[in-house]
Parts: C-alpha cells; sequence; structure tokens
C-alpha cells in the first residue's frame, strides 16, 4: 500500500500533552489544525500556543466540522474511556473522512466503538508510544514523536484508505508506525507499560510507610530515583488504563509476584533449599532480569541538541534573574533554556544559562563587562 | 560533639572506584595519603592518578604503616566479606588510629568484626550513598561524594574521638554524614537500593521470556528503560550484597510481592469486590506509589520544596524572557526556577516559572494583565 500524502487538514480533539503535539507537528509540516477540547481554555491555550484554531462549537459534546468541510483525520487525544462516545459524536457531525485514536489500549476502545455503532471502516485505533512525566498543553512538543513508534491496530474492517491516512498522519509527526492487532497490542504494553507501573507504585509504596523515617530517604540514589519514577504518573489516568487492559496486566503482576515471593522466601532461608542452592536461585533471577533489560531497545529520536552552558552566580531576591536575562537580551544572545542551582538559606545561587555554542562567547564577555561572575 | 581537624594523613586500602575517589578527594585537601590494594598494579594506577603514595608492603594480607607512623584514618574500602578481615589485620599491624569502611551493608561487617576480635572502639562502619556504573580507579572522582550522604554506624563501644575523626574525613571529601545504628541502616538500604534491585529485575525477567516477540519491545519506553536500567547490574556482586543483608530485603520483598498479588487479583476480577471497591484498592496502591516517590529527595539533595508552576507562552527570541522576568519582578514575586521548552522550528515556547504558592496568584494577575498568555 502506498502512503496518502501528508494530510492538509486535521482535526485534534483533546489538546493535551499528546493531541498538542500532534497539533504542533502537524503545523509544522503545513497542515491546517483545528482544536477541541472539554475544556475550552486548555484548548485555547493550545491556540495560543500555535497549535492551530478553534473548532467552531457545535451540539453538546460534539465538535463542530472545521470550515469548510470533513477533515483529512481527526485525531481523538481523549482518554480511553472516552474514545468510543467521541468518535461516535465526531462520526455523527461528519467532523473528519478518517477517525484515529491514541489510547493506550486498543482492544476495549474497539469493542466500545462496535457497541455505539460507530463506522469501523473510517477508524484506525492507533498509538504513539511517546510522552512525559508531565501533562497538558503546555508540555507539548512538535518532536514528541520523533523516532517513536506509534502502533495502528487496523479491525478486519477498517478500510485500506483509513490505513493509508492515518499511517500518512503518524509519518507526518515523524513517527515509526507498527501494524499489530489489538489483543497482541494490549499484551505488549501491559508488559513494557502498564505492569511496570504497577511494580514500580508497588515499589514506591513501601517508602511511604509511616513506619519509614525522613532519614532512611537520604539514603536513596540515582537508581531508586530512575526506578521508580514513572509511578508519578496520574493516579486516575492510570487506574483508567489498568482497568482498561485488566487480564493481560493481571497476568504480568501474577508473575513478577511470584518472583518476589520466591526470591523472598529464599533470602529468609524460607525456602528449605541448601545454601548454594538458595544463592543459585536469586542470581537466576538477577540474570534473567539482566537478559530482560538487554532486550530493550536503546534510546531512539534525535540526539539532543548540543548548547553551551554559561554559569553565572546571581543572589537570591526577586529581579535578579529578570536583570542578568536583560544583560543577556542586551547582548542579543537567546537563552534557550535557564537552570537554577542553589542550597537552601544561602544568599547566592547559580544560574546556567543554555545558549547556542557560537554565542557563549559574546554572553560571557558582555556580562563580565556588566559585572556579573560568570564562567563557562 | 566538635569536629576534628581534616585528618593530614590517611591510608586507603582497596582502590577501586570509592577508596580512590575517597584519596582524590582528601588529597585535594592537602592530605597525605597511602595507598594499598590486594592487587598490587590497582593500587600502582590510583598512584599514577595522583591519588597518593605506596603503603610498604608488611606481612602477608597486612598492609605496613605509613612512614613515619599510623594514619590518622584508615579507610576500609573492600568488599563487604572481607572487611572484618582487613580490619583485623590492619589493626594488627598499627596502621592507623581510627577506621572505617565503605561497605553497603553494616550489621553484618560489624558483627564480624566483633567475631575476629577487631578493637570496635577505633571503629566507625561507613557507607558513602555515592557510586557509578563503571568501577575500578579510572573511574574515580575527587567530586564523587560532593553533596552526597555517607552514612556512619557507630557501634556502642566506638570511641567519641573515632566518630569524630571520620566525620571530619568524610567532611573533607565534601559529603554529609548522616549517623544511624547499624540495624535501622541496613533496614534502610534494603528498602531504597537493594529490594528495587530486585524488583526491577524480576519486571524486566518478564521481557526476557521466549513467548515475548521482538515487536513488543518496540513499543517500549523510557519509562520502561528508566525502571529496570539498575537491573543490568552484575549479578555476583548484587548476590553477594543481598546475601548480606537478607532478612531486611526478604521483608520489603514480601510486602511488593503481596501488594502485586492483590492488584493481579483485584484486576483479574478474583478479588471478589465490587468494581468501585476494586477500583479503589488498585488507586489507593498507585496513590501510595506517589506518595512514596514524593518523598524521594530531589537530585541535590533535600525534598524537592513545592513550589506553583505557573507557564506563559512566550515568542522565542532575544529578550523575550527577560521582560517576562522584567513583569514578574514588577510584581515583586521572586521566580525560584525556570524552565523553558519550545519545539525545534516553533515560533513561541512555554516559560515555566517556578514560585512560592501563596505568590502565584499575584503573579498571574500581573502577567494576565501585562498581556501574557499565562496558566496554572
Amino acid at each position: 500500500m502506498t502512503d496518502a500524502p501528508p494530510p492538509r487538514r486535521v482535526a485534534v480533539i483533546g489538546t493535551g500533552l499528546i493531541g498538542t503535539s500532534a497539533a504542533l507537528a502537524l503545523r509544522e509540516r503545513g497542515a491546517e489544525v483545528w482544536l477541541s477540547d472539554a475544556d475550552r481554555e486548555v484548548a485555547q491555550f493550545a491556540a495560543d500556543l500555535g497549535a492551530g484554531d478553534l473548532l467552531p462549537e457545535a451540539g453538546p459534546g460534539q465538535p463542530g466540522q472545521p470550515p469548510p468541510g470533513p477533515a483529512d483525520v481527526a485525531v481523538l487525544a481523549v482518554p480511553p474511556a472516552a474514545v468510543a462516545g467521541t468518535l461516535a459524536a465526531a462520526q455523527a457531525g461528519g467532523l473528519a473522512r478518517h477517525y484515529t485514536d491514541v489510547a493506550s489500549v486498543k482492544a476495549l476502545p474497539l469493542a466500545r466503538a462496535r457497541s455505539a455503532g460507530c463506522d469501523i471502516s473510517s477508524y484506525v485505533p492507533g498509538h504513539p508510544l511517546a510522552g512525559r512525566e508531565r501533562s497538558g498543553p503546555a508540555a507539548a512538543r512538535a518532536d514528541l514523536f520523533l523516532g517513536r513508534t506509534w502502533a495502528l491496530c487496523p479491525a478486519p474492517e477498517t478500510a485500506p484508505s483509513a490505513v493509508s491516512a492515518v499511517t500518512s498522519l503518524v509519518r507526518a509527526c515523524g513517527a515509526e508506525p507498527v501494524v499489530a492487532d489489538a489483543a497482541a497490542h494490549d499484551r505488549w504494553v501491559a508488559l513494557v507499560s502498564h505492569a511496570p507501573h504497577v511494580v514500580a507504585a508497588a515499589m514506591a509504596a513501601q517508602l511511604a510507610g509511616e513506619s519509614v523515617p525522613e532519614q532512611a530517604l537520604t539514603l536513596a540514589g540515582q537508581g531508586l530515583r530512575d526506578a521508580t519514577r514513572i509511578a508519578a504518573g496520574d493516579t486516575q489516568l492510570w487506574a483508567q488504563i489498568l482497568a482498561a487492559n485488566a487480564a493481560p496486566v493481571a497476568d504480568v503482576l501474577s508473575a513478577v509476584a511470584a518472583d518476589l515471593s520466591e526470591a523472598a522466601r529464599v533470602l529468609a532461608g524460607a525456602a528449605d533449599l541448601p545454601q548454594d542452592l538458595a544463592a543459585k536461585r536469586l542470581a537466576a533471577l538477577l540474570d534473567r532480569g539482566r537478559a530482560g533489560v538487554a532486550r530493550i531497545p536503546g534510546k531512539r529520536g534525535g540526539p539532543a541538541r548540543a548548547f553551551a552552558a554559561v554559569q553565572v552566580v546571581i543572589r537570591d531576591q526577586p529581579g535578579e534573574l529578570a536583570r542578568l536575562l536583560s544583560a543577556a537580551a542586551g547582548a542579543g544572545v537567546n537563552i534557550e533554556d535557564v537552570g537554577i542551582e542553589h542550597s537552601p538559606g544561602m544568599p547566592v545561587g547559580v544560574a546556567e544559562l543554555a545558549v547556542r555554542p557560537e554565542q557563549a562567547g559574546r554572553l560571557i564577555g558582555a556580562l563580565a563587562a556588566g559585572g556579573w561572575p560568570v564562567r563557562q
């Protein structure tokens, strides 16, 4: 199948992180994008970011058509439980010729869309494997999907033209489409995403106990931060995701729980094993863990841009950072990012200004001339 | 207790990553450092790095005294199982006036040192919470301990002068001493380091199964990589660490396994709960996980202060951020941190201003009045 040309007119329903990022990416490729969100202020914020124009409002729960007619593709970037209803309403209003969603489970939304009487021939269930800890349009980035996998799970009755149009949208976002059936997709994400979330949460939950003193946490290192970071995600969103993929997630969690129980019994000497066999049992689990880690593909996507970091000592008081950045602006240097480090109670901190490498010299010269303590 | 002055003469036994890094840090503070390692070539490499001079060789397994007399402190940077024997030999040879070790478990080396007849009054069991993925003297850095926690677990019979001397050495390395008893330390590291390792391994082990196709792993994201990264550690080293802290680790693993079993039963509908109660049970676990993550101190030590984040759309051009921060300063609001997000090629970005929560309203009002697109 040849891909359709990149979509020229796209409707994005739901302007959170994923929806707004897709909108930004498609705008960069020259598409017209129409935005809608259950919270109109959120849609307005996305529009302010340059993600597109607001869709005219139609009936309740039913976004109006973009003037002057249906979009090529509508991206339904709403929570899993809302996909079928949103799809039904959008199709009833003639919002677009083809539809896709971005929910992280696929079998359930598809089943519900069928139950709701949606036209499945124009619907390609989708799931971009991209995200950030932060949510909402403010966290959106046009390059969020660059080099990432974007799963597409067409149903038997999905029309090839719909698959082609949505595949083309996925590529326009910079992602790699991977086609799978919905049930396989759901087993896979249970394994690589949903179960790991619960496992990280269960580990982190042990840190929340009242019996754990603050001092214990001062012994925590980067390993623990990394291992539990995903468990900081939104509870209601994750509870929904897990419920929507319950059986595959339960299978993985049972298997992990069994391995951990066994490890606990071996360590506690309760496994009735000779000591060398106990050690081997534990080592075997660690080895299987290493083998699993080795199978995870490396980080893909574009390399981080290399900015130069210019460090400036600043006093911790209102206006100090503004004066610093005014000085930088006076030198005609664009600050790409700002980091501030200061220890509680210290009267000074260090501002780290990220600039294009070729501008670092000019910035340092201007700041030093202005009396700022500066180093690269 | 006042700290002793920084140690002037230090012996480092074991010139791996930790020993050599401590030696480098102490040399920077002007100390004389004497080095020894079971592998003399490794000690020579550390000496070539500038970490100190080789100790004269004395009897087998018994490093000689640094000329012209005992060191102020000897740092025994050897594996946990070797601590007691090394301490006994060093004390027999009169290597130093005070001793510490760096093993990541504390109760077992202390118990073994007592059994081996060591003089506990001069021994302060220690554990610097610092490390790198790489090991050996070539990975050593003088700033490895900067701002890190270094646990000290004096026994009841440890002399105050020994605690004072070792505390001073820890500070000379740039670390923050935290005093705890050995049993509490071991429970804490079980919780923040050892059990998380096994939990990550058990999750990663599920990815190693033959029934998991390569395609499933293409759906893996940064979250899975982070959550399982620690499980890539050396199996034999970790098996030793776990065995040396078996009971506290087993306790944590049992509790995690119980929570995961319960989550699996709830998800599989096997918990005989009404649906809303099942959902609450699962949400409660996720909430406990979030609470645990929130307790982990940030990268730079100290729990992350809770600032409010105010998000503002800005154009990506020189001076824009300075104008924004001038507007904030004009409102008398102190900006605690600034983050900037923008996608390559986009003409606008989002500045995220961290402010004390009680100042967020004033900032938002002032910025909105000034025409900035702003939201919290």
